[in-house]
């Protein structure tokens, strides 16, 4: 299966000014999709922080996905961030400076040149026909910020990522979580392959927990939850 | 003026199954206080992946905030995480152990009471007059993950995260970014402690760009903003 990170390029979601959508529609997607998303950072727009994060996240994960900076203004440096990780140059990219000067005609300035200069050895996923494609350098695929761009454009090369998807069972009960807790753990040792989560819901009347329970084996997935259920722990959710 | 990192303590975030709000309300809360939030991490709910992120940011900001995972089931380990960042062991804060057994009575049990299991040498915030403290560990203040929960114990203890707040002044164009970008990049060289960002919205009719200009510095501020509408970049926003 492969394992994904996220390295989100935002001084506007660190300072408050746009909450980030791209994280929850990634994430939700990669689970769809079977993969595993471990890790997403959310880092200014700055080479050395961008730098680190790519380079550690490209070596300890199959995948590593980048959002936003990729534009043609001063605070885009995701490329020369990712650039910096590898130790690579930039370059003019041919292809993209060709489609550049096609789609922009006469205004296809320097600045919007910077659009076309991407690490050197990158290469252009163009999947389902998009008129721009995704650059990749070495593991690192790297994705607009404008959240409906990056919808777009993560669905045409979603099929990259697929692994096998994980089956979820939700249980409900009014009880505690301490009251509770014991036959979690007993549960969870039982069971390794099935992860348990236990999320109280203080904020919904009744109080409540729901516990989650996710595995890619559907056996122990099963097994879990009917004893879960048959120790009184919960109810089983719908869905 | 305070720097700071978070670490999102959040298997539920990561698989997609809750979106994280505690984020984006962080950011804003912050930037009110005059903080600089310089890094976000969601790691997942294992004991090295808290460990490493903990005292990476720990040595690198100067306060860190964790949410999640500090409830009385087996998937609850954040005090632990943090114990392993610093390696010092885990113990039962006498003072924590009293206010549960208080508060629970005789549904105390072992479950409960990891509670009160928090890192060596920890201090307690009773800030505000709050049932339970926040758990302090050197530089890491450690919150719940629930969403009120977190909100009503970030606002008794905010006053210590406090500096100087930044001026915010929007700019806004329907020229694109391409056009704008070298006299961007102009104002940003001469203005160095204001920082410009530039946030295409792609998905709004009519297309246009809005700048944001930011800095503690109010007279630099004022100067860049001027600057860019005398040079026919953008007109202020309202607010």
């Amino acid at each position: 299966m492969p394992t994904v990170g996220v390295a989100i390029i935002g001084n506007e979601i660190l300072s408050g000014k746009y909450a980030d959508e791209n994280t929850p529609w990634l994430a939700r997607r990669l689970r769809e999709l079977g993969a595993d998303l471990l890790r997403v950072a959310v880092v200014p727009d700055t080479l050395g922080d961008i730098a680190a994060e790519v380079a550690a996240q490209a070596a300890r994960y199959d995948v590593v996905l980048t959002t936003g900076g990729v534009g043609p203004t001063h605070d885009d440096i995701t490329f020369a961030g990712v650039a910096q990780a590898f130790a690579v140059p930039l370059h003019h990219h041919p292809e993209l400076v060709a489609v550049l000067r096609t789609r922009m005609g006469d205004a296809c300035n320097a600045a919007a040149l910077r659009m076309a200069e991407v690490p050197e050895g990158s290469t252009l996923w163009w999947d389902g026909g998009v008129r721009f494609p995704t650059v990749v350098c070495r593991n690192v695929a790297i994705f607009p910020g404008v959240p409906s761009l990056l919808r777009l454009k993560f669905d045409k090369v979603a099929h990259r990522f697929a692994g096998t998807p994980y089956g979820l069972v939700r249980l409900r009960t009014e009880a505690t979580e301490s009251a509770i807790a014991e036959r979690l753990t007993a549960a969870q040792d039982r069971h390794p392959t099935v992860t348990i989560g236990s999320y109280p819901r203080l904020d919904e009347v009744p109080v409540h927990v729901v516990l989650t329970l996710e595995s890619r084996d559907a056996a122990a997935l099963e097994a879990c939850a009917e004893e879960l259920v048959a120790a009184g722990v919960g109810e089983r959710l719908p869905g």
